[in-house]
C-alpha cells in the first residue's frame, strides 16, 4: 500500500512552480514565503467535511476544485491576489483513483489563478479537507468587512440560488427535471471564486465578502462591522438561470437565503457606478446594484416600487442546522 | 444552542494581542499579516484526528496544548520564531466544557510562545483539529532539511522514547505502574515544542527537523534530503527518564523508533560544539550528541565501543499503520 510520503510524492508534489513563490516548499518542517514590504498577507482556512459540506461518494474531481474555490473566494473577497496554499487531508484510506481525481480538480484551479500548493499534512480519519489559503494584498487596499459608509450602493456578482436549488432537489425538498439538476448542480459542486473581480474592485469599493451562507445572512456580517443598516430590492436580485424558472416564493427565498453561492457582495459608492461596471466587465463578471446602505441599522426588504415586503428566512449555522 | 458565530465569540475571541500582528484578526474573509522585507514566512500545517493522534476523550486541555504544540514544533525545527496560527475544527457537538477547556489548553501555550490566534474555521462534523502556524525567520536563516554535510556531529535535545512507553501501556503492550504511566504520559499529551532551541541554534547547526515519527525514520528524511547517510551510536541515545527504568531493548526501540517525542533533532560542524552546548544552556535544554554525519548513504547503528548493531525497526506511517 502506498504510504503517507509515497502518496504525498505521488499526487500532490509537482516539478517546480515557475514563479517558486516557495522558497522551500513540500517536504521540509515548514514552507518558506518569501515576504514583501509594503505588503500585506491575507490569509483563509476553510474545512469540509463529508455529510456537511459535500455529499458522501461526491465525485472527487468536483470536490478537489470546491475546496480550493471556497478558499479563493475569501481572498477574491478582500481583493487579494492568491499566492500559494497549504492542503490538510485527512482520508479513510488511501484510494489512488480518488486521489488522482481529487489533486487533478485541486491543480486544474490552482493552476488557473496561480497559486501553489506549499505544504500541508495527510492522515489517516474521516474524510476532511482543509485548506489555509495565502494571498497577497498593498497595504491599505483590502476590501474589509468594515468600511461600508450609508449612501453606499450595494452590489453582488453573476447570480443567487441556482447552488442552494440544486441542493433542494439533491435533498428531496423539491422537484426538478434532470437536465435542470445537472445545470443548478455545477453552480453547488464547482464554484467559480471572483478573483479577478476582487482585484479590480480595490479602490473602488468599499465593503466586500463572499456569499456562501446565504445573502442576507452574510450581509449582515458587513452590516454589523460597518455600524449600518440596509435597504434591499428583493425583485433585483438577480436569480441564476435555473431559479428563474421556479415560483417567485422560491425566487425570493433562495436569492435571499441559499447558500454555496461564492458571489461577491461589496458595497460602492454612488459617485463610482461607473467604475464598478467597468470594473466587472473587465473582469468579465456581471454585477447588479440591489440596494443601498442605510445609516439606521437592520435590514428593509423592498419591491421594485420601493413597497416594503416581509418575509421570514434564515441564514445557514453549521451548527444550529441539521 | 450555541451558534457558530457565538461560539467563536465565546472561546477564540480575544482581547486586542498587544502586539497587534493581525492587522485585521477573526470575523473578515481572511485575517491579514504585515509583512516585512528581509524575512521569510515560515507555514506549517498540521491536523490532528481523534482516534489517530489522541484517544477519544481526551483531556481537552492538553489537546488544545498538543495541537499547537506540534505545530510550533515544526517552527522549531526551522529555526523560526512563533507570529501567529489559525484553527479549523470540526466538531461533533458543542460542548461548552470541552471548548472552554481546549481553548485555555490552547491559548496557554500560545501566550508562552507569543503566537496569535489570527483565523480560521469552525463546523459540525468528526472531531479534526487543523492548525496552521506561521513564523518568522531572516532570509537564508532557516535550518534545512537538505543542509547536513558529511562530517556534522548529529545532536538530539532533551530525551526520547518516554511518550512512546506512555502509549505502550495505553495500548496494553507494556505493563507500567500508574505512577511511571503518569509521568511518562507527560511527554505524550503534553509535548514542550523546542522554540528557544530553534532559534537559538540560527547560525549554528545545518540542518534540523522535529522528531515525531520516531528517530531513524526522521533523521531518514535529513539523509535523503541531503544525500548523506549517518552513524548512530545506540548506546547515547537519551531514553527520558521513565523509558531509562526499562528493558535495554525497551530502551534501544523506544529511542530509535518512538514517535511523539517533538524534540530536535539536527547536525552542526564538530568546529561548532561549544557554540551547540552554549545555545542549549541558553535554551535551558539538554543536548546530546549522538552520532556523525557520513558521506556514505545508509544509516549505521553501533554501540559505545563503535561496535555495529543490527535492530528490526519501522518508523511510524499514518496510512500503513493500524
Amino acid at each position: 500500500m502506498l504510504s503517507e510520503f509515497d502518496l504525498i510524492a505521488r499526487y500532490f508534489v509537482r516539478p517546480s512552480h515557475p514563479k517558486n513563490r516557495a522558497m522551500l516548499g513540500i517536504g521540509d518542517d515548514c514552507a518558506l514565503l518569501a515576504q514583501q514590504s509594503g505588503m500585506q498577507l491575507a490569509i483563509s482556512s476553510d474545512m469540509l467535511v463529508e455529510g456537511r459540506h459535500f455529499f458522501a461518494g461526491a465525485d472527487p474531481f468536483k470536490l478537489g476544485h470546491k475546496s480550493l474555490a471556497v478558499n479563493l473566494s475569501d481572498l477574491a473577497a478582500m481583493g487579494a491576489e492568491p499566492v500559494a496554499f497549504t492542503l490538510a487531508l485527512s482520508l479513510p484510506s488511501v484510494d489512488e483513483t480518488w486521489l488522482a481525481e481529487f489533486s487533478r480538480g485541486l491543480f486544474a484551479l490552482a493552476d488557473a489563478h496561480d497559486c501553489e500548493l506549499i505544504g500541508g499534512d495527510t492522515t489517516k480519519g474521516p474524510l476532511n479537507i482543509c485548506i489555509t489559503v495565502f494571498g497577497r494584498i498593498p497595504v491599505g487596499d483590502a476590501l474589509r468587512r468594515d468600511a461600508a459608509l450609508a449612501g453606499d450602493d450595494i452590489w453582488i456578482s453573476g447570480s443567487l440560488g441556482d447552488a442552494r436549488l440544486a441542493l433542494a432537489s439533491l435533498y428531496g425538498e423539491q422537484r426538478l427535471d434532470a437536465d435542470t439538476l445537472e445545470q443548478a448542480a455545477v453552480r453547488l459542486h464547482t464554484p467559480q471564486p471572483r478573483v479577478t473581480l476582487g482585484l479590480a474592485l480595490r479602490g473602488i469599493a468599499h465593503a466586500a465578502l463572499d456569499v456562501s451562507d446565504g445573502l442576507i445572512g452574510d450581509l449582515g456580517h458587513i452590516l454589523k462591522r460597518s455600524h449600518v443598516g440596509a435597504t434591499l430590492n428583493v425583485d433585483a436580485l438577480p436569480a441564476g438561470p435555473m431559479l428563474q424558472r421556479q415560483s417567485p416564493e422560491l425566487r425570493h427565498r433562495f436569492t435571499l437565503a441559499g447558500g454555496d453561492d461564492y458571489e461577491l457582495c461589496f458595497t460602492a459608492p454612488a459617485s463610482r457606478r461607473d467604475d464598478v461596471l467597468g470594473a466587472a466587465l473587465a473582469a468579465g463578471t456581471t454585477v447588479t446594484r440591489i440596494g443601498t446602505i442605510d445609516a439606521e441599522t437592520g435590514t428593509r426588504l423592498c419591491d421594485d416600487q420601493g413597497r416594503p415586503i416581509s418575509l421570514q428566512l434564515s441564514s445557514f449555522d453549521h451548527f444550529a442546522s441539521p
